[in-house]
């Protein structure tokens, strides 16, 4: 068997490869990530692959439980290694699959696997050499190390006390900076009363500001916003099926947040307090200069079976179809309209609505820096070629693809920071094409620029996180 | 003129030939046609290539009326000389469109026309050549026997009897095993009572079930149901113009269904009926282990000048843009709720809705079988080389490509066959492609075993159709 | 530097060259722009490159905007020397705009630079050669006579007195024949009683007609109608941001006419009016024999800020998501079904609707021409690479290429004419590689012919434009 993942992978000409030359060495800044510090701080070891990969990665189980493999072997406790064995029977069904790359980017990268496919009839060798690798040392922060990573962001929540990231911070042996995100989904659950209640206990054991009406959620999470920032916090994040905006009175939105706590909640109010929460944070963002993400669009817990059996985040969610384009564009008006508007990142999960948010943001465009608003990286069922192939190209044709901020993880896995060697790749090959194709200049300290820019200097330039000794200094 | 679809068409390199090499003299599995089982009983032959080509394709028909052919030259009644004439004058027009690729395909496989390209300046030489092929014995079991089809599947209304259907399976010199598909449309023509009423006289006839209320209904169709088992049937189809799910009760659904009858029916109680009736057809196809296919959301009949003139199904149907992602997916959630939710089949007619029916199939996977829930091949306007590969893209991306249950000619045609050969030329071409440029592993064997399954392994598997013998046995 | 716009620009083969080869030197019929037919009749001329290229394009601003250049050197007014310099700065950052190509086949067509990439470091050189170009004679009409144009369609009011396409008429040195477009959209103003009465009063005042009742409204665009039709008019033009069709009795017209000038319309009383004057503009282009183009879908003015600030097109439109496909397929039947629907071209702004709005003109093909109803050419948000071979794989696979109306430039800019350079490229590159692909035939004067048609018979033959002579008669 030859190598699959080859040095040219993705790079289909000369010109591709001298790009990705000039970019395969740089940094990663992965400003989106849903890694727990925790694992960061203490450098998280993993007894085999299995634990490393398939625990907790909802691709793979929805990926097995394409191919028919019993739940007990997917999100259930079946065993470690029948588990492995059951996912490499898996791999050949996934040819074409952004798994297929993925998995064998990974295993070349940090497992020194990069002569083997992954089937049946290699999955018992590799689970040794990768036992081997897990044994010899391969942790949470050496996925760091040999990724380059300079800059990591977990995803969290405004509740949550920071002490990882704190003690990341505290760890001069640790080279990547850690940094929060804020993301304040559960002040949001306003249609679950025993949910959203227990969540603002917590929340105001955190803040110490009793939460007891809406002004109070609003300095609770305006206190959070501060303690994050004192962390380095820069940006925020929201996961929304939709966006609304039906703004409300002060009055009329007290009213409807007591409604929500006592579970006669109007579907006007609803709206009322997810758009008047929406706002209140983007202002929050602006005045401390942070970049705000919006992840729009999802179908979360389509199988309610298995939601119950298995609890949300478990691989059933799906593309949703709300058409939410003119209340952003009003959303950002209204911010825009106050002169309140900063950096912000769109993330559509429907393929249909690439092209308006990348128009919707330049209208939104101003001279507080270049590409202020951002059509984000290709997100989830999207992030695979086709789909982040179609986002550069909206980024390219509707705006200014060198002032895209480029790639991010979104993952839960330390392996995943070869997606960002992957994007490098897909990017340069594309260029490169492009270049003797005589669609872009054959100038490559140009096109360099660009594709050095997109790779690292753009999200380095465009967050601003503070250096290290800059944040939690308290 | 030299030749246009040579040995190589569609197969851009040595890999995509040696692909195809392994996949072209597999059988065919048709599981969806529209095909006239009592053609294939009787062996239709026809007069010439106007009465084969032209008579019941609205393709064909719109591409002529496209470029400004006056109707009788179209559905009308003109004559079968001139109309052939028309339509080889419109063929230069139909550049890039299918019809120039599947039409060529055509004469070459079962006409032996593969050196000219169809124009006014060939007609006559074709209109001969086809004369002299279809007295020389091309008919519908020619047709069948040089595609190497194993297994036709038909598309029937519940009432129907059958017969032709029993003829053939009792006819021991046809090698092609014909299957009918259960049908239901008619009997949710909830819309229109003096159509529904004649329908369900029809229906009491065959099933002996006077159907006088919604519960005879479900009867009726549960006998019909029955029948269509023993007779080899192991699939339903479903063509609705968007996705219902109101589900009311028993008592709800009784009296909607009289007001159904007597023409007072509310725009709910159409929904709950709509509803009723797919979720008790599910639950039926779920038991007696048929795979279900729902084709959802064409917009029929949008010219009615056409219709009145020329009645349904003449080619002036269009892609309907209702969103049904939503009830979608809550109607596969109440099925997989009840754990009656078998194998199914999705077809979208809306581009739009590629990616979505991709996801929302891989929340509902499950150990039943790989690919229990599938998106179909790109269907009716996109069943096209471009379509087609974005049906492909998708399914690879967010789904399980190797697992994918593959082609069908959805046809009225006999010669429709050699659209199998079609996709696997494109599906060879593609994946040989892709072993060239890298993003595949040049490992022929891996990458041939799921173009065969996707070419005849799969459908075979998926459907578990009944072995000569096996049906038809009363 | 080497040249970038090359002699191959997008021409990948020898058979895109040859086609080209066939398609360079036909003559433009430019069907659809924003051109202002004084500076045509006056031929204007302009100072410097700024004036040529920056006053008037929101394209440049709003690409300016996406590098963070400040609003005076975009829509503002600072100096033309530092706007051209903050272009030239934002040009590298415009790498895959469609931008990048634009201007640089405009420097090299017009300005006779074809040896630099515009940037910083080339900025000055080009600002005094384009300087030099212009001084020496580069004006309105000799951009006409370098890119051949027979005949360009301005976009105009109906109380337009049209005074300056009679001087151009009259004007026998003018080789280009240049009519005006119909377009009432300010006729249709209902949700904005100061700005319609102000519009009526002017409409009243050109036709003779006082409008002060919806009868007068239409007696008033009907006098228009055929002053423009004397002046050589052949086509309308409607921007909408979907499509209305609630179709309403003389009287609740009139009723809903009085309620618009009070200011009291009801939602359902301006979808009546909007579908009235739609059906009845329909109806009078069919009665003289024009082509009725429908622009639809833009969301306009989405930034409330810069609206208040620059005014209206100024660049903050964007792509709206208005679902209209169900109220346009009805609309069309409706004017079908009176016998009076005429040549229609449809235009969206959503990538979504473009298979659909396919589908639907196949639905209205008939015997008056081939191509009746067109799928316009890529517009607005979509009139770049990728756009524009979406659209002409959907007019491909869904219609019929080679009878495709073709190219325009919906411009302001007399240089935007090497858009159809840029077109004739892209659709011989395309042609070019699937004759080599095999997937269309290698039959030059096959492919050619549909070539030449597309570039320009088809809109040649479509319009019918009078001939020199046969207009302004009077």
């Amino acid at each position: 068997m030859s190598a699959f993942i080859t040095e040219d992978f993705l790079l289909g000409n000369a010109s591709a490869r001298r790009l990705f030359d000039a970019v395969r060495d740089l940094p990663i800044v992965d400003f989106h990530s849903h890694l727990d510090a925790r694992d960061i701080a203490e450098d998280r070891h993993w007894e085999n692959i299995s634990q490393l990969w398939l625990a907790g990665d909802h691709y793979k189980w929805r990926a097995m439980r394409w191919n028919g493999v019993p739940e007990t072997f997917c999100a259930g406790n079946g065993d470690d290694r029948e588990k492995f064995r059951r996912f490499a029977a898996t791999m050949p069904r996934l040819l074409r699959n952004p798994l297929y790359h993925w998995c064998h980017l990974e295993l070349a990268r940090y497992l020194g696997v990069d002569d083997l496919l992954l089937g049946p009839d290699t999955e018992a060798e590799i689970w040794e050499r990768s036992r081997a690798a897990l044994a010899n040392g391969l942790g949470a922060r050496a996925c760091l190390r040999i990724s380059n990573v300079e800059i990591v962001c977990t995803t969290d929540d405004p509740a949550d006390d920071l002490a990882w990231h704190r003690a990341c911070a505290a760890d001069s042996s640790l080279a990547t900076r850690v940094f929060p995100t804020f993301r304040p989904d559960r002040a949001r659950d306003f249609a679950n009363p025993p949910r959203l209640a227990a969540y603002l206990r917590r929340l105001s054991a955190a803040s110490g500001v009793t939460v007891n009406c809406y002004a109070a959620l609003l300095s609770a999470l305006k206190q959070r916003h501060d303690f994050f920032h004192a962390a380095g916090c820069r940006a925020s994040d929201h996961g929304i099926p939709t966006v609304w905006h039906a703004p409300a009175s002060e009055l009329q939105l007290e009213r409807a947040f007591q409604n929500a706590l006592s579970g006669s909640l109007s579907e006007g109010e609803f709206a009322a307090l997810q758009t008047g929460v929406l706002l209140e944070c983007a202002r929050m963002d602006f005045d401390s200069g942070w970049t705000r993400q919006l992840h729009i669009g999802p179908a979360r817990d389509t199988n309610s079976r298995a939601l119950a059996a298995l609890g949300p985040d478990t691989g059933f969610d799906s593309i949703g179809s709300a058409d939410y384009i003119a209340p952003l564009a009003r959303h950002l008006d209204a911010l825009d309209s106050e002169g309140r508007l900063g950096r912000t990142i769109l993330y559509n999960i429907h393929p249909r609505d690439t092209e308006a948010l990348a128009a919707l943001a330049g209208s939104f465009q101003d001279a507080l820096c270049p590409g202020k608003i951002q059509l984000g990286a290709a997100w989830w069922f999207l992030d695979q070629l086709d789909g982040m192939r179609r986002q550069l190209e909206a980024v390219s044709a509707l705006g200014s693809l060198p002032n895209f901020v480029g790639m991010l993880t979104d993952s839960r896995s330390f392996l995943s920071f070869s997606r960002h060697e992957y994007f490098r790749r897909l990017l340069c090959g594309l260029l490169g094409r492009e270049m003797e194709d005589g669609l872009l200049p054959g100038n490559l300290p140009l096109v360099a620029a660009a594709a050095r820019d997109i790779s690292y200097f753009n999200p380095k330039n465009f967050f601003r996180f503070p250096e290290r000794g800059a944040f939690f200094q308290s």
